[in-house]
């Protein structure tokens, strides 16, 4: 007989005591023009000048592939994650060079690569405009009506700054409503190909090891600026430290964090926990499943599939990572503490209790609409295609350029409509195959979630089924040719209307009912919200003063921290690894799957010096968005470069966390080793030397 | 204003699914006479030979130290871990010659140094005795009396095998009373240190490694076992292998796990989760505080108290991973279940329910006893001093001897007395700085827990303050005196009572109610509890078969399962280490603390092939005493050498768990590597190579 074996998994040396510390951590993304000043000097006898603060800023770049950079020679060398990049490098492979695997050098200027549609800014100025968006909002608006009136205004301060400075404008929100600020970007779209390692140097230990540490990745990709068809000058830029790091040292890290959720109720997290996350990750592992037996049919649908597994696994990771935090009762505790010190403090004020009171019963009460209609939003929608969002654009472009700037739907709006073409008529390849499974999938989901009778499903199968119809519409379709898209966004309304394009007419047909969900959520949800949202950070502000930072919006923030080590599984994590330890990892499982290394690798092993430190963390706040960013020392030196967070800081998205949540960055030292021993480029070690010895670095303490 | 800020632990990728396995894993630690010969022949087509079983048994060695090890070579070599050794290795150190630090080569056989009281048990012949056993407890009984009828023909049949075959006797109870078995073991007691790697090569990462994995140690210690003042000759010995491992390997060790927990039931598993673990650790983590402060003193108080910390950081990491193991509410979800099951089995058949259904109330109702008494019953008693113990042995040995062998104290049968005698005797140092912490910790627990009116502490005491207490009986005792303690024990009842020593004096006066605990705790738990687990070992039996494994007894068991990695902390935790690691790990920490290596190590690094596997992990059913057991192949050849468990395996004390759960070994090319090229132990390779190429191993397959 057998017995049934129950397995368990231990939480022993997990729920290591909660600790609270009245001592501010080295939290917060914060905005620069509002930077921590006082807790730096205080905690760590350090103040940023002016000048130091600008020069970050201006060396600092935004990738609008969602990661950020940093330049690193005055010709507009721009260094970022070989992860941020990978997007890029996918679409300017083909089945005879694939960048992605086997990297790219170019040995002269000449032979820079141009990338297919990336695009970088510089935030060059910041102007609050807070008053001039809450302007817009009259006395006796519903909350719709003021909704829209903010909205306006956003896109008639955006347009004005545009055509004013012919810098790349936005209006960002921070605080969730608490202040609005006019963000101006210098912007450049031609962007070469300079240097990318192995994806697996870059990506070692694959999907296993993402989000974790120890790690040992060689995560970077040198890129370069042009303008006007040369490199571009540019004055503020990072220079290479020559110096190690310490365990203890204070570093800086200054980039793009893409969205976090500190800010938001207890309420609202717990719909997220209940309802969005679940949804979303049942979305996601559906997709993967497809993926997976769709890479494993041969080499080239590998090869197809690989960017977009690796952003799901990648966010299903993350997104699992933040649904376990979110479902640990001690955060929403904790949380729930915070909030009912908060709403104490208010309601201790008569003149703050009056005004701020009931804010949270109403969100909850918002938030009981949401929870109710969750899932009929999430499936009234059109996702898993490329080509399915290209036909939506075309659906709507001519519509909405009729209206008035400000009453279009968001990404209609003048200022936005130069980014709106660049995207729509990128030159990167489509795979229809692909294209297929995406539509398969989600008008599968889509049928089974809302039912054959849904007034939507009926409009957007008239009756088909799902796997014939994406097969059909897809085949047919020749929006995959960049001239047709072209074509279509050039001509007219009626041209559009009258395409027989079958996913054009399949986004003409939905799209009323799409532009109706829209408006009910607006009016619904986003507008009464957005309302008490705001009020709740004028609400903080009274009650704790400016002393907070803004959740992140994909805008740059200036976060610091120490170089710092951290318990880890019954044991401790070192602050840095080591060549060592790449060798290590990859002969521990026998040079297979993830832990194989490129060739050179092996070849070269003896040339290189295996102390060279690899990779490193900090306690610098961060989040996804921050890949790429550039890590600095006091000096303003640039010692690493972000591309991960360890598995412990996933739920920082909710909650920031010292103890054990970890920035993980590319030290330096084995960007120029491999560089100089591995790939023998040498113009770019050259170019790099020579940039930090214009900045008044001293060189010759390189490999100290 | 400073926000409060919580920090919190995540839980992510830790509460993985829950797994039911209807296919029975790798579990058990069977013995000897009951290897699970089907499960093997079914999964790994593998089934070992009677010949196969008692040549690893035989080889197979157990260290009262409490450890194991195994025969290497036919000239009585013996291999197991530098910590089994430590004790021993600590006790012939000296200030000049610190054999823990650096450790100890002998060049030559001459050059092999004598421990002080080290005990190696082959455990040469097995007999169950369950009906002898049984046969002495009569109709009519009590509980009490039946458990004092037990011990006396335990007792009996000890000292007649002994008497009659000269060898070591021991019955052991497997199956908490469902059988019991006399092991008769050939006994050495002249063992000599051959060679011991420094300290912090053998337990590199040192407190905060231990108990994890990835690992990097070379624990082990080569001793010679004498016999007559010449090198034992041994038949059963296992050749180290030259083949690797591969993962997936099947592979089997040998050794003697000291105790587990897994047929409690659930109301016994919770009392310990709620009383006893609780007190325990409290203790621990007092004497520890207590101990750091004196270890930080200076460079000879360190020296002294190491094996002290040691055991006891060791003991508090395991025993609150066991503790925070007891408190995942989903062990006791899953034992909960079990338990039920074997219930509803019994109770479905009339005969089983009437003799066994009411026994987990029964056991309910002890524990309920036990939880009350618990807090009086830790404290009334002798701890924290090794000159106690030896004055408490003392003030009993005269009056135990004048009893019949079955009405003794345990310790005290005519069959344990010269293992009694060897530790009374021991000539290893003594600390008086030491025994007086140690004593005025534990008098300082006892008055504060059980209060200065209660009758064992006046007795104790007599009023006197435990600091002053401990210093006076401390300083004054001769009790570190070997030539006084062997006095008193050859000398008579009288010379002991009229002894003037002042830890004598004491152990006389508390003993009288140490001995009236004994015997309430015998009636009233011991009794009762052994009763009712006999009896739930029969129901097993009844329901199940003999298809299980008993609780780990510190006796000889088999274990067995396959070399395999496993999910770690979000990514994957590789089946091998590689000396890569090693290096890597003590330059990520800067080769400071317990991070640090051994002058050779720096020295030779160049001269090792750095892809040497160093440790690797099975899924080996081990716990603590499997301390140096040897991990054996398919043919019976040494692979590795077990050292430890991973932190994921330690709640395995009461439920086997596969996912994660490792026993981690060092790997015989490791071993093989250091002595040839790190210590030059040339002899030792010789005798090593010599012994596998007698057994037949090819050794020219060496480094494959």
């Amino acid at each position: 007989m057998t017995k049934k074996m129950v397995v368990f998994l231990m939480v022993a040396f997990v729920f290591i005591a909660i600790l609270y510390s009245n001592v501010r951590a080295d939290e917060g993304m914060w905005t620069f023009d509002h930077p921590p000043v006082a807790y730096l000097q205080e905690h760590y006898g350090f103040t940023p000048t002016q000048a130091w603060l600008d020069h970050l800023r201006l060396a600092s770049v935004r990738i609008n592939d969602g990661g950020s950079g940093s330049f690193v020679s005055p010709d507009g060398l721009i260094l970022t994650n070989h992860h941020v990049a990978l997007g890029q490098l996918q679409k300017i492979s083909t089945p005879e060079h694939d960048y992605v695997t086997n990297g790219f050098y170019a040995p002269t200027l000449q032979d820079e690569v141009k990338t297919t549609d990336m695009e970088v800014n510089v935030l060059v100025r910041m102007e609050n405009v807070t008053d001039r968006v809450r302007a817009a909002v009259k006395p006796g608006m519903t909350e719709a009506e003021a909704y829209r009136a903010r909205k306006a205004a956003i896109a008639r301060i955006e347009k004005e700054a545009k055509e004013k400075t012919g810098l790349e404008p936005e209006v960002v929100s921070l605080y969730r409503g608490g202040e609005y600020w006019l963000y101006l970007y210098e912007k450049y779209t031609d962007i070469r190909l300079v240097f990318a390692p192995e994806r697996q140097a870059a990506f070692f230990g694959g999907f296993s090891d993402n989000f974790t540490y120890p790690r040992y990745d060689l995560d970077f990709t040198l890129l370069r600026v042009y303008k006007d068809g040369k490199p571009l000058k540019v004055k503020h830029y990072l220079p290479f430290s020559p110096r190690g790091l310490k365990e203890g040292d204070l570093v800086f890290v200054s980039g793009n964090p893409g969205s976090t959720d500190r800010l938001l109720t207890v309420s609202q997290l717990e719909y997220m926990r209940d309802v969005r996350y679940p949804l979303i990750l049942d979305y996601i592992r559906r997709r993967l499943k497809t993926l997976h037996a769709y890479a494993a049919q041969n080499e080239e649908s590998r090869r197809r599939a690989t960017f977009l597994l690796m952003a799901l696994e990648n966010a299903l990771k993350v997104l699992d990572g933040e649904y376990q935090g979110l479902k640990n009762p001690d955060l929403i505790k904790k949380k729930r503490k915070m909030e009912e010190d908060f709403i104490k403090k208010v309601k201790q004020n008569p003149d703050l209790a009056k005004k701020y009171g009931n804010l949270w019963e109403n969100i909850s009460s918002i938030v009981k609409l949401q929870r109710e209609k969750a899932e009929e939003l999430f499936y009234r929608d059109l996702r898993g295609s490329r080509l399915v969002s290209y036909a939506l654009i075309l659906a709507r472009y001519h519509e909405e350029l009729k209206k008035p700037d400000g009453e279009r739907l968001p990404g209609y709006h003048d200022a936005e409509l130069e980014r709106l073409r660049f995207n729509l008529l990128s030159r990167a390849p489509i795979y229809k195959d692909l294209e297929t499974l995406g539509l398969r999938d989600w008008l599968t989901m889509v049928r089974e979630a809302l039912g054959p009778d849904d007034p939507f499903v009926k409009k957007l199968l008239q009756g088909r089924d799902p796997d014939e119809a994406a097969r059909d519409w897809i085949t047919r379709t020749k929006l995959d040719r960049v001239d047709y898209r072209r074509k279509l966004l050039e001509g007219t309304e009626k041209d559009v209307r009258s395409s027989s394009d079958p996913l054009i007419q399949m986004a003409l047909r939905v799209d009323p009912m799409l532009r109706e969900k829209i408006k009910w959520v607006e009016d619904n949800i986003d507008a009464p919200l957005r309302d008490a949202s705001e009020k709740i950070a004028a609400a903080r502000f009274a009650v704790y003063g400016k002393t907070i930072y803004p959740d992140a919006t994909f805008t740059l923030r200036l976060a610091f921290g120490v170089v710092k080590g951290y318990p880890m599984n019954g044991t401790r994590a070192p602050y840095k690894t080591t060549l060592f330890g790449l060798y290590d990892r990859a002969f521990s499982f026998d040079l297979k799957g993830e832990y194989t290394l490129p060739r050179r690798f092996l070849d070269r092993k003896d040339q290189l010096d295996l102390t060279v430190p690899v990779n490193f963390v900090s306690t610098c706040d961060i989040t996804g968005g921050n890949s790429g960013s550039p890590v600095v020392n006091r000096k303003g030196e640039l010692v690493g470069l972000i591309f991960d967070g360890n598995i412990e800081s996933i739920p920082n998205q909710f909650i920031y966390d010292d103890v054990r949540a970890r920035a993980v960055s590319v030290h330096v030292a084995y960007i120029l080793e491999a560089l100089d021993k591995l790939y023998d480029a040498k113009r770019l070690v050259k170019e790099l030397r020579d940039a930090a010895m214009k900045m008044g670095v001293d060189w010759s303490a390189h490999g100290e």
